[in-house]
């Protein structure tokens, strides 16, 4: 497992297929992705086709202590702007001050973010390069401008298509923050007792992801005719005898995020809600059942489709039912669904899901995280895949 | 205090002023601000200047259910795009679930994001009419495609001048946000004994956002010489008798912020961090007793800066002392800044703030929330302007 969070071979594979010298990334994901920094808002990251090990991250000076947070060994860095931070005369500072304290006094107080671009791209020798962006260079004036002394064209694809296959380190990061989810649903599952409202369960289950030293991702737990949400919460709502509790909830950890999803009963359920419950978790299963490395998504969606129908939802219908994970800010491609020209890869981690919402009923769903293997897929997530009784 | 969020009659005469017909929002602060809609990611708001009090959601079909998180009473909405839920048949809805029921049956699954404008601004008899747009038209072509047959300008400047004077409805979740942030520092000290680490201490703060009902912006609590970091934390460093416990934290109440800072010694301080602490409380003071309407923001600016170099720390030097707060994803105008152009205006809230870092010693801050009133400012956060020893 080396420093970084992606595989230096693939990437520079990636930008010798799409021609490309240098790579300028300026996207959340993508930044955090290229340099582990974790505030990569305005930051700007850059990488060469010939030193693929080597990113370099550009970031605003007062924002430089963000290096110490989730360190990338030999990361090379640069700031521009202005921020003060004083040094004590004489002082020892221990390797890690040192590292904030030397990139703060290497500072270039004197640029902005386009006119970092443009140094650093001279520093690295790029003149002339081929860069790609990974964005538009119509949605990034500036930057384009900044870079007018090479050939800059839009090179949006490279990145995700590498994010869909998660390196070790990645993987790693994935299954914690399943694991803080997963304890935190068990967490609110134990206060799930008749008259118990909406509220207190969503606040257990907040308690509990930041117990288990996670951040909040997505936090819809719903109960009764409300299940039919699925996003948002009504937080007077009243937990009683026979109705559905639904979560559908994540958590991040280091930058990479969760999404999963179990529906429990508080006592009998319904016949409609047990067969519901039942017809989904059968649809999952037959997606599951197919997964492996050179199946079509759009092969995954049928399946979990048709499965969900037979087994006793007849009109169910989805858009997904599914799609890849990783860095917070969305979803990582591929998408399981009809239109999705993806083929399931090694290294894949997936989201699989089965969600169903109906008025006046609720909903019912089931989700959970798994990263594809070479014969077929390994279990990120370890809840039982039932529709529990409590 | 009215349902919305700011005051239609203050934005009827932005949009006089800035000579437009209506106004097209599409960042997620500013859609919020017209709508309260609490999923505001990709959506859009379109406000008309002769109907000021009803703006007009447009948002995916299947984000609908966040309606009903925050709900704007007789709020206008539209839908494109598709998504599943179903009916039971013969079903009684309750109101809550007929509003999100009936938004999706009138959902438009044939449009997408940008033919959805197009369709409203034809709806809304916008043909022709002078419309700003709240990004800069280059940044958004499709959109301004989109509205080919209008007269599309920039006016990016409208709703954040609009949002520097805050409704009674903002101070109120500003004012819950700090409550939450002040009782999750309390909770965070009262566990802060030798030995205890930043994690710990960190962890603590997470869980009691959470108890209080609050959502986590930031939380950056540093022990000892790693109170030099600011933003980022060191989880294994410990706390010793003499150290600093700086917290400079917030919470998120109903999508409005907080942002605060103090600082504590576990045990007596040495000269150095007494003197420090009690110059930028004293800077700050500084800045307070100038705070009231019609004063310029860079003579609050100077007054901070001066009276923190006289108090104690003769080199004293920052880019700013405060800066407004109000909806997530960033600071709200004016800054408290040598090149700032506002004056103080009543209703503004304002973080008035004179942190320090030194690398060696660590770092000593104070950070309070206040409206400005007619004749000066009331406190929104409540605790002691003290550096208290535990």
């Amino acid at each position: 497992m080396t420093g970084l969070l992606y595989d230096p071979n693939r990437l520079a594979a990636a930008l010798s297929e799409a021609g490309l010298d240098a790579l300028v990334a300026t996207t959340a994901a993508n930044v955090r992705y290229l340099t582990r920094f974790g505030k990569p808002g305005r930051s700007v990251a850059v990488v060469r086709r010939d030193d693929p090990a080597r990113p370099i991250l550009l970031a605003p000076a007062a924002e430089l202590d963000y290096l110490i947070e989730d360190l990338a060994p030999g990361l090379a860095h640069h700031a521009w702007g202005d921020f003060f931070r004083e040094e004590e005369t004489g002082a020892h500072l221990d390797e890690v001050q040192l590292l904030v304290a030397s990139a703060h006094r290497n500072r270039r107080p004197e640029l902005d973010r386009t006119a970092m671009i443009a140094t650093a791209a001279t520093d690295l020798g790029l003149q002339g390069a081929k860069i790609g962006l990974d964005v538009a260079p119509a949605n990034e004036p500036t930057l384009t401008e900044a870079l007018r002394d090479h050939e800059v064209c839009e090179a949006s694809a490279v990145l995700p298509r590498l994010r869909m296959r998660k390196t070790e380190l990645e993987v790693a990061r994935l299954q914690e923050a399943a694991r803080i989810a997963e304890s935190a649903i068990l967490a609110t599952v134990a206060i799930a007792t008749p008259g118990v409202t909406q509220a207190e369960l969503a606040t257990e289950y907040r308690v509990a992801v930041a117990r288990e030293g996670g951040l909040l991702r997505v936090d819809s737990v719903s109960v009764g005719t409300a299940t039919v949400f699925g996003n948002a919460n009504l937080p007077d709502s009243v937990l009683t005898p026979g109705d559905i509790l639904r979560f559908d909830v994540g958590a991040i950890y280091a930058g990479y995020q969760s999404d999963l999803s179990r529906c429990f009963t508080l006592g009998e359920p319904s016949d409609k809600s047990r067969r519901y419950a039942n017809a989904v978790i059968a649809g999952q299963s037959a997606a599951l059942e197919l997964l492996r490395p050179g199946v079509r998504t759009a092969d995954v969606f049928a399946a979990a489709v048709a499965e969900t129908r037979r087994a006793g939802i007849p009109h169910y219908d989805r858009t997904h039912v599914g799609h890849g994970i990783g860095l917070v800010g969305g979803y990582d491609a591929p998408l399981l669904a009809p239109g999705d020209p993806h083929v399931i890869q090694e290294g894949m981690v997936l989201c699989v899901e089965t969600p169903y919402y109906e008025f006046g009923f609720g909903g019912v769903q089931i989700e959970d995280m798994v990263v594809v293997t070479d014969g077929g897929w390994r279990a990120l997530s370890r809840l039982p895949r039932t529709f529990e009784t409590l």
